[in-house]
């Protein structure tokens, strides 16, 4: 969470949403990525979306079976569609989202009878510390 | 549509499930996009995600207000997610899927409280087409 934390605030001081996420396949990192939908023109290049197509690209195939996700806010329902699509085996996420997340908000994707795979969720890790750096982003917005 | 299923033919031939979309600005088509997970290595690249991202890349942009999307079969929650993500203006689909669906079933998701924007949705435009070319490629591979 930590690698992810970093990208989060790497995206904080490139105007973005601070949000990062790392993909981690047998104990190592081999994805990083941070929201940018502005820099890339992009509306669906939220940090999820960018860290599991780089581990996709990288190994060479669109299933990640064997590998986890960590990202610092909890995933919206296009990532959680992404997540369930690449059927990634662990979610790791630090701070929930009450206006816009899909896990345990609005439509509780993984519990719903069309989605296809569930990953094991662990919610809350470093929230405290997620949830200020977008409090402090969108504070320095007012 | 015509369009949008001429590219689902051509994700069939290219051996993935046989979607297409396409995104239309004032009249003019500019992005037409095909399913393509298998082939770019991506679990993320459903017709709907490709052609977004080729119309904001176009565009320079990451809000396609001004857009409509046309897809041969109703999207999922990570393209519902998307759609919304990209302020898409209309969605015209043809066939509707029962299994994967999230427009009319499943999370529903431009019904969800979390939803930040619902596009006006057509469904049901040249329905059987899309459907047979889905059929006949599943029958194909049993």
């Amino acid at each position: 969470m930590r690698r992810a934390l970093d990208a989060a605030r790497n995206a904080a001081l490139a105007g973005e949403v601070p949000v990062g996420a790392v993909v981690v396949l047998k104990g190592e990192v081999i994805a990083v990525a941070a929201n940018a939908p502005r820099a890339l023109s992009d509306p669906t290049a939220h940090a999820e979306m960018l860290a599991i197509r780089a581990a996709a690209a990288r190994l060479g195939r669109d299933r990640l079976e064997d590998c986890d996700l960590w990202v610092t806010l909890e995933p919206c329902a296009m990532c959680a569609g992404a997540i369930a699509h690449a059927r990634i085996a662990r979610l790791y996420y630090a701070a929930p989202d009450a206006k816009g997340g899909a896990v345990e908000h609005g439509p509780r994707f993984f519990g719903q009878p069309t989605c296809h795979h569930r990953p094991e969720v662990y919610a809350g890790i470093a929230e405290g510390e997620a949830a200020g750096l977008l409090r402090a982003f969108f504070a320095g917005r007012r």
